[in-house]
């Protein structure tokens, strides 16, 4: 999937929602428990619950990990599920790999190749070729770790590295060489929605994937105001919050409302800027 | 497997080396390529070939994650090989993993208890929280990134992140917080044997794993004189000079002869350091 494509699937759908399948089998409804592939069905109507009102999804593959073979046979099933019935949708591998070249090639192929996913998440430490294999690929997208969310981001990604520059911010500045607006992506953590500024300023036209949104207008709303380009430029993931709105039979039918609740104030955001098509 | 147990290894067997099982489907025997389970197979003859020589193997797990299903089924097969028949070997999953809290939670479950694996290779940038779910479990180990061997190390490992330090050097300093020399170890590329001064300054104590070394003496020497310790505290690896040393049905023999040219390497330098008990 390209730049437009994406663009082009924002405005129709009035949403920048990625929705994040963590799915774990002990959050999983009581009566899924027994089926055969419970990660699988659970998200098999997840998907075909909210599939128009998000633009991705993106499935977290530790949690299909840790079930060995089956569990990857369900990221598998689930990932074929979203590309046979519903083609446009961008699908993200949350993966955060990274490695030297011969061995990124090969998580490239995996994510790329036989899984088919259009995205994946990668770690910077490594440096520039633990991230070139993965742009060879063409209309895929390496979304490369900025500013993430989490407590720990504040150890290392807040260093100065001279110039008067963090070291979010030279990552984001070196990773300029490496590819452009049309292969590369930004993770970077919405609990941080001022450091948007910052980021946008290196920026300015690459999509932003913004994990740890809640459900709040509020938190929206500032990431909406720091963080939007003319082409949108964001993906915002929300994951528990849908995922796990309610954990009977009518889970599917809570995660809709849930994401509809989203891609409410998604749409208001989006015409308020004049990017959507009605 | 704790420190104690990994001194007396390498004592035992007068080596502190690593095989990398980084196996590639494309680089098999011929007469390997039509079998079942084909890098199973390989690694099966590998590992029964050089058991006494080595102290650890590292299968490399991007080479098996793109296979799929059959390749997850293939690396839990090779490590319960390991765990079978050689109890007292250290099995480190290559996997440069690393997240948030309560995704990291899911790799450990992932490594440490599905795969049974004694130690996993964890990327730092995301900082505390995602090492510290890997620390959790007894007599396991984080080998963490410091210093990588690849040429984009310098792209973000050597900045200067204030009072006279780089990154990798912080990344040391600041990890030591998150476990101890029981727990925890590091890759330093054997590329930068020079730097391995640095890096004993401020981990003195802690295994390290050397990725890197040729099968030339010269580069161990070089290691081995900036990098030894009272407990040894190096763990070398060699992956491809060893497991493709021949592509023919002696595979396994020419291993097993490169396996033994470094080990004897090994033996003399802990001959002289006094680390053997033979």
């Amino acid at each position: 999937m390209n730049s437009a494509q994406l663009f082009h699937q924002i405005r129709q759908k009035q949403s920048f929602l990625c929705i994040g399948l963590d799915t774990e089998m002990n959050k999983l409804p009581g009566h899924l428990k027994d089926v055969e592939l419970p990660l699988f069905e659970f998200n098999r109507q997840i998907i075909d619950a909210t599939h128009d009102l998000a633009i991705a999804f993106k499935p977290n593959v530790a949690f299909y990990e840790c079930l060995g073979p089956s569990g990857w046979q369900q990221l598998e099933l689930t990932i074929n599920h979203i590309r046979n019935n519903y083609p446009g949708i961008l699908i993200i591998a949350d993966a955060k790999r990274g490695d030297i070249g011969n061995t990124s090639k090969k998580y490239a192929e995996t994510f790329f190749h036989y899984l088919r996913c259009d995205a994946i998440t990668v770690a910077p430490y490594m440096g520039s070729d633990s991230v070139l294999p993965f742009l060879e690929y063409a209309d895929k997208w390496v979304i490369l770790l900025a500013l993430t969310s989490n407590q720990g981001a504040d150890d290392f990604q807040f260093l100065g590295t001279g110039n008067h520059e963090r070291l979010f911010e030279t990552v984001l500045r070196k990773s300029l060489h490496w590819g452009n607006a049309g292969n590369m992506m930004y993770v970077v953590g919405a609990t941080r929605a001022s450091m948007l500024v910052k980021v946008r300023e290196i920026v300015p036209h690459h999509f932003l994937l913004i994990p740890g949104v809640g459900a709040q207008g509020g938190d929206l709303a500032e990431v909406a105001e720091y963080g939007l380009n003319g082409q949108c430029g964001l993906i915002v993931n929300s994951s528990r919050a849908i995922i796990y709105a309610d954990s009977t039979k009518r889970f599917a039918e809570a995660a809709r409302e849930k994401a509809r609740e989203i891609q409410g104030h998604m749409k208001e955001i989006l015409k308020n800027k004049g990017l959507t098509e009605r």
